[in-house]
């Protein structure tokens, strides 16, 4: 059936048993092309057939389908022509695993981060009734995304709408692991209600016990409240947000997933439509282990197996470890993820300590200010959350923790290039807006030992610290260089002259790469860890502008506002009279792909260190 | 009875008699300070009684009181000893308009933005309970500031407590303006609605309906839906998030807030408590218009009659009317506002356009997000939003806008000093925020004509153009510099040699004084206005620095990933070898008070400009 499907709408040609057929071919290819090249797996099984229904119901392009996060769009492509793009899904030029308008124009929104389908799909809608035009839009949010305010917020603006628009509710009971909050109970109670005995059973209680005659509000309404709340209305929740409500709908039924789009479809409003799936749906491994299998390097199918069951200990874990070592010592440290317990090395907190640990959701706002709050009562709060992500609370930053000065470590994980999820999750402006906010301290190790150094430091500290680091294994060599971690003070490794490198975080391995290689060039080379990328140290900066004729930064960030212009800014301000080379990112996205390739095509590979480094040391 | 009260708890004394006559006196008090020094009066004029009821039922500094935004916490710093404050009231070096722990230790958490409260008040409480204390937590927050997310994300994170925490929902049916969405139609319900008889009735009506037999759920319950919506159980959509609701209850009745309060504080778990004030309550002028009163400058008190009555456009006067002007030649054109219309200009244009006209609640995340969502169904949205707000949808405009290379126009108020609300409000990290965001265009008017220029410039240009300008007086004077607004092309103003400051925005009028002053002082200045903050124009500083020795830039910005270092690091990555002076804000939150004392204090006013040229000119 799959080869039938050439290009979007094809679909339409097959028969109710040849979609069930296409169904079956489409999680075999899924699982079959993310087997060898990595991807998100759980997510997409479990959208199978609501996609299909999607594509059926729909016509593509000019009906919008707008993909919240966008990680479960893979079905989506393979009934859009690009079938072949997955044998390099995620690889630097191949197909990316998120939704983009450049790659086809049945992609209507690029997504990447949650609860922004909603947001933009209104847009869409308003756009269609201003210039008159009458295609479909159709948002799909998963229930984790749904405890993102923002979703809340967009909800909240669609609900003077007079006409369609459809917000499918992908309730898989999960975000990428277990979902939490008032919002994920409800929908559970949703799903589960016998709705017709509830209705009957909780209205007769409720009416025994409304009072005929009243002494105050308060009391009867808290008196009758209980059993009233076992009338359950289907989303009323919703409906008191004037949006229409629709469901439970079984998610894997295509049927009756198409006729609750027609229904949809029928209402001059805003709809949700909701729709109950399975993570990893129809692949073993997958439906016991969904967050195993959320997004997944390459893995044995038969088994479920990962083929490179990694041997070492990334930055996460030692955060982790580090972590719960320093809660055991110290009764204030607790620790908040916004929805990324396993992503961020909480796991083994969470289990040691869950009384101070802190799920509050997809929620990166509320997690800072949260934070904040637990800081001013006392507390030593730990925020641990990837670079990107953290973007979405830089108000919060600004306004609720650095203005109050207000000890909260942040354990930024997912520090600058992060690889095959592409553009919309390169944690590569982190360097630049922290250093922008007053108040706030910004670190980066070089190796695993001085992530540990770092956090104590950091845990000691009074006031709002960052620590930013990378994705994957932490680098493990090197362990001699381990001077105490001291406020604003850089790190000298190796003291010569000419040229001297300040490299930040974990660019010290290429840092260290790149000094040997100019070394056996004949070049005399200074090597500095930053440490501090703020506040820098100025001490050691103009010392070393006394000493060499060239000051090297190295940073993975985008140059603006990072660690490169703060020592060119010192140097000029205090006319040291020296050239600094900032080598950093260019201002650009950086698409998905292998590390590797990303940094030589930006320019910060060993190679392209080396060459520009010689290049400036030529033109002196 | 003013007199009475010394100090927190002092009010306690006090008899219910005795109480009625405080609390006019309160109103009378703030009424006669605010007419003279100007700031928020309809929502202080609000919250006296719930304000008195709070200290009354609680202790403070033990108990914490969060103020969401906190701009309504006048009447609980008259309670908490800071009476005298009120004379030096938002001026430099006086007391705040805001909540203030270093004012106060009854002062629990700052704030200035809008929805944090729930957060922080969660995180105290959460700090409580760890640490084994008992006080009590309440957080205050308006019904404009729950259409924030953040509310949202706080509220479902609440839903789990085992312990109490009381939310006071101050429902005053606005947020600065009218407030909009589904949440706020959601309360009017709650506000009107006979409980009891709706009970009944949607009861009865509800039971009917039930099949008994059915076919399809969906379509039955479709049927029944709009019966059992007149089912109206109070704040069912609080309860659904598992957070207990109480109310409404009259607001300017001490006795029953009190009772109320008494009663939420035997709730274990997060209580919504619904309190339902009028802003400006018993003055009259302000009952009439709450918003015209809601922050006023000084004004009579028997009339209402604002004293210094504006003579000259303000740079929102000039936006408004420009973007109505463009909206009439072109359909396409579209505005959003984050519930600030009046203040960002906009009042107009929604009268003129209602259908393109979009007022998203206090919701900036999504109102980027929208706007986003607008562009890619071809409409060309504006989103006016006040600079320290947007610092909210950072996240937004780097994954929703930039990245996709969407036409949307940020028309950016209140950018730089703002003066008197002090810290929260400076929008003074806008040009680091956006410089560092790839595809980003920022711009930046000299004076009132070129912010038309650029407003025309922007909805032409096919990608993101951010263009920021300061509140009050738009600067009126050399309209004969009206050069072509053309893509990344600084204007040169005057030519001459030696110095050449490149003045950014609004700084132009400083930079003016400067350069006459200098020339009078025998020195050769150019002038040239930036315009273009990113892209900068390469060829200009290149051109200048063949014939300068010094190059000044002056931005009323934190210098930090600002306009001067991107000049510098120019000037340093192309050995351009000529000193440049970055004039900007130092690394640090600015407090409230007259912008010209703001500026002598940061060092860049007229004075300090032409000093510092001196210095580093003399040093060359």
């Amino acid at each position: 059936m799959l080869e039938r499907i050439q290009k979007e709408n094809d679909i339409k040609e097959l028969n109710l048993e040849e979609l069930e057929e296409l169904a079956l071919e489409i999680r075999e290819f899924l699982v079959e092309k993310i087997s060898k090249t990595g991807g998100h797996l759980a997510s997409n099984l479990g959208v199978v057939e609501l996609t299909m229904a999607m594509h059926l119901m729909f016509h593509l392009p000019e009906d919008k389908i707008i993909w919240d996060v966008g990680h479960q769009a893979y079905t989506h492509k393979l009934l859009t022509g690009r079938k072949a793009g997955f044998d390099e899904l995620r690889k630097y030029g191949g197909m990316s695993g998120f939704p983009k308008r450049k790659e086809s124009a049945c992609d209507a929104f690029d997504t990447g981060h949650s609860s922004t389908s909603i947001s933009a799909g209104l847009g869409y809608v308003q756009a269609r009734d201003l210039k008159g035009e009458d295609y479909s839009v159709v948002s799909v949010i998963g229930d984790g995304s749904l405890t993102g305010g923002m979703a809340y917020e967009a909800l909240n603006n669609a609900s003077s709408l007079k006409t369609n628009f459809i917000i499918v509710l992908n309730d898989n009971h999960m975000s990428i692991s277990e979902n939490v909050g008032g919002m994920s109970k409800y929908l559970a109670e949703l799903r589960t209600a016998d709705i017709y005995t509830g209705l009957k059973k909780g209205v007769t209680n409720a009416l025994e016990k409304v009072p005929l005659v009243g002494d105050s509000l308060i009391e009867h309404i808290r008196r009758t409240k209980s059993s009233i709340k076992q009338l359950v209305v289907p989303g009323m929740f919703f409906e008191d947000m004037g949006i229409t409500y629709l469901g439970p709908v079984p998610g894997h039924n295509i049927g009756l997933l198409c006729k609750a789009f027609k229904e949809a479809r029928k209402i001059n409003g805003p709809v949700l439509l909701h729709v109950m799936t399975k993570k990893g749906k129809g692949y073993e491994p997958a439906e016991l282990k969904p967050d195993k299998f959320h997004g997944v390097g390459p893995f044995q199918v038969e088994t479920g197996e990962l083929e490179t069951p990694k041997d070492k200990d990334t930055y996460t874990d030692v955060f982790g470890k580090v972590l719960c070592d320093e809660a055991g010592r110290n009764p204030d440290v607790v620790a908040i993820t916004a929805a990324m317990a396993d992503g961020t090395g909480l796991t083994r907190f969470r289990q040691m300590y869950p009384n101070r640990f802190f799920d509050v959701g997809i929620a990166e706002e509320h997690g800072v200010t949260f934070a904040a709050g637990l800081s001013a009562g006392g507390m030593k709060p730990v925020f641990a959350v990837y670079s990107s992500f953290l973007q979405r609370a830089y108000d919060q930053l600004i306004h609720d923790v650095a203005l109050q000065n207000l000890p909260v470590v942040l354990a930024i994980d997912r520090a600058g290039l992060v690889g095959s999820d592409g553009e919309t999750h390169q944690g590569i402006f982190d360097l630049s807006y922290l250093s922008s906010i007053p108040n706030m301290v910004v670190m980066t190790p070089k190796h695993k030992w001085e992530l540990a150094d770092m956090l104590r430091f950091a845990l000691s500290y009074d006031g709002p610290v960052a620590i930013r680091y990378p994705r994957g294994s932490a680098f493990d060599a090197y362990r001699q260089f381990r001077a105490p971690v001291v406020y604003g003070k850089s790190e000298m490794l190796y003291e010569e002259k000419d040229i001297a490198i300040l490299s930040v975080g974990h660019m010290f391995e290429s840092a260290l790469q790149a000094r040997e290689r100019l070394k056996e060039s004949g070049y005399s080379c200074t090597l500095v860890n930053a440490r501090f990328v703020k506040p820098i140290d100025e001490a050691i900066i103009a010392s070393l502008c006394r000493n060499h004729r060239l000051i090297v930064t190295v940073e993975e960030n985008v140059q603006t506002g990072g660690y490169g212009e703060h020592v060119l800014e010192y140097a000029c301000r205090k006319d040291l009279g020296v050239k600094v080379l900032t080598l950093a990112l260019p201002d650009d996205y950086v698409e998905h792909g292998n590390i590797g390739v990303l940094r030589k095509e930006t320019g910060i590979d060993v190679e392209s260190i080396i060459r520009r480094i010689k290049d400036a040391y030529g033109k002196l």
